[in-house]
């Protein structure tokens, strides 16, 4: 009997192929507790219920905890102060929780993040472009999110790399199944210095599907999608299409109109209204300032909100949250929640926030105003 | 003393300078021959009246009209039926009288035609895309317009010859002045299969501003302006904001962002709106259909009208002319300017569409209906 949100939504990562969205609408009405005992007890009148139970002799939390100590990996769940928000942006395809294995905290790395796609049959301009632009968004302080395959993407991560960045590789695989095998070197090289991350547990292999679910994710962590070189018809384009419906920017680099490997991008500036992008400078401007900007999800609002004052840009939520710090000295979390008066969940989401605005830090098991605003 | 219109508007095409607007308005409101004859007593008041009137010793029309069959040439001017109307778009910056040199007449040509320019210092990949889409746009049965010049300009040409296409090179300088000198030959080919065209009397050489000047009567001429390669400030973008200015379509070739020479375009596809053409069915299908249309100028309409029914796209006056057709038979211009009831300038350009529209034909001195609507 699972009785944590946390256990029960580890549980729901195990159960629901990614990107599931009648089991997201499903545990956004019940909750993940109730969801998965009704799973358990075949209650839930889910089509794929029997489906769903069947996994859940792979899905023990404790056991899944266990593994990722083995594997040097950690859990994420939705709603926990390291989870990157952005994704909340993918409604009930949202995943529950995310593996990830590395040194760059994913949360922090992702909120300054750009997402570098391309064809895995590269061309050698299109790597080289990709390599030397990677570079420099690395070198102005952005993290460089691709999905580590052949070509445009190893191309993104090397350049990143190269100039000391942080990179993230979104895996279709678990964090533990280097894909392509080819490339184990270069994704344990990530994880060392970046991230690696996916929303299938240790031990998955890829499958079809799980390449275009991978693709919203990476979508949806970044600020922008920048495809660098693709066919026509490419899976490339999936990402660039779930970054339009998720209210991204989309820039798409154009190259020699002889070049297949160009034909894609030249179709997302014509025809799906892609910003060409001819220089990294041109991608830098669409990405706006690196540290003061905070996502906001909603396709009626702006997406980054610029902030003219420190707090301007801060939520009503978080606003009250950071009223509850008293002037100096530490907090606890269960006084921020008695004072603002708002669920723990609630609080520690606004935390997030506060913390990468900078706005307070966390103290040992407290939190502290940082003296900004 | 000049009393016919033409010869006035001859004598002012050697008067004033390419696309002097100050002159064009003083036309516009006295009429070509009172004009010439304020200038001539030294009474037009304009601001450069005394140099207008220090141009009139070479402004012998008689003698202009045997220059011109000396060197094959032929003057048309304004309001006559060989005149090319698209270029009344210009407004008070139109030209007064145009050289031609060639096989193929203007009109029809330019009726069908767009304009393909590029950078000098083209780069291989330029030349390559030039010729190759100037050929297929020749094969479509297009007319290709452009500068003469090194680089793109003379790939275009040689596209378009190579396809047994027709083109037309508008040079900055008179028609019997090859500029550059090194494409003697080259435009000597396009004199006999095309058309070479001119503002500038015969014997003119280049200045600096007509080179802009002369950028403006190709966008003009023209349905859409294609640039196949362009650095950042280049006399090209002249030919591209000159063309959005007339309400013409701009398309731009995308290359590889590592090329200066692709700069300019994507700059215009970035900044200014124009297409990306990443092929040439990208610009033909921006073209439209070939022999249904009939040019319309003025900003607030669309400017080229592809008609529903054949009549359809008629204006009232053309409509007018048509009506004063008999059933079958000929009629001769004064009779339809009586039947008509409208001048005969107006009665001629009617005439001028409705025979580029395949309505009616002329037939010796007379004109009669094709059997089209």
């Amino acid at each position: 009997m699972i009785e944590s949100e946390v256990d029960a939504l580890v549980t729901l990562a195990h159960l629901g192929e990614p990107g599931d969205q009648v089991l997201g609408a499903y545990v956004r009405k019940l909750g993940p507790v109730a969801a998965v005992a009704a799973i358990t007890a075949r209650k839930s009148g889910l089509r794929d219920g029997a489906g769903l139970h069947a996994r859940l002799g792979l899905a023990d939390p404790q056991a899944a905890r266990e593994k990722c100590q083995r594997i040097g990996a950690e859990i994420i769940t939705r709603g926990t102060i390291n989870w990157p928000t952005q994704l909340d942006d993918l409604g009930d395809g949202a995943p529950f929780a995310l593996w990830v294995q590395g040194a760059a905290g994913l949360r922090l790395a992702a909120l300054r993040s750009l997402a570098v796609v391309g064809a895995r049959a590269a061309s050698s301009y299109g790597e080289s472009v990709g390599r030397d632009w990677c570079a420099t968004f690395a070198d102005a302080g952005w993290t460089v999110v691709s999905g580590g395959a052949y070509g445009i993407d190893a191309a993104a991560h090397r350049g990143a790399l190269s100039a000391g960045g942080i990179t993230v590789c979104v895996l279709a695989s678990g964090v533990d199944v280097a894909y392509p095998r080819a490339h184990e070197a270069l994704i344990a090289r990530i994880a060392d210095e970046g991230v690696v991350v996916s929303e299938s547990p240790p031990g998955e292999g890829v499958r079809r599907h799980r390449f275009l679910s991978r693709n919203r994710i990476i979508a949806a962590l970044t600020r922008a999608t920048v495809v660098i070189e693709a066919s026509v018809r490419s899976g490339t384009t999936s990402t660039a299409n779930a970054a339009v419906q998720l209210n991204r920017h989309v820039l798409a680099v154009p190259g020699p109109v002889t070049s297949p490997m160009s034909a894609g991008c030249h179709n997302l500036i014509r025809e799906q209204g892609a910003i060409l992008a001819s220089c990294p400078e041109d991608v830098l401007e669409v990405l706006g300032p690196l540290s003061v900007s905070i996502p906001r999800g909603g396709p009626d609002k702006r997406l980054w909100v610029i902030p003219q004052r420190p707090t301007d840009d801060l939520t009503p939520r978080e606003a009250r949250v950071l009223d509850a710090f008293p002037g100096r000295g530490e907090v606890s979390l269960n006084k921020l929640v008695c004072d603002a008066g708002m669920s723990p969940m609630d609080v520690t989401a606004a935390l997030g926030i506060l913390a990468i605005g900078g706005f307070v830090q966390p103290s040992g098991m407290s939190w502290a105003r940082t003296g900004r605003a």
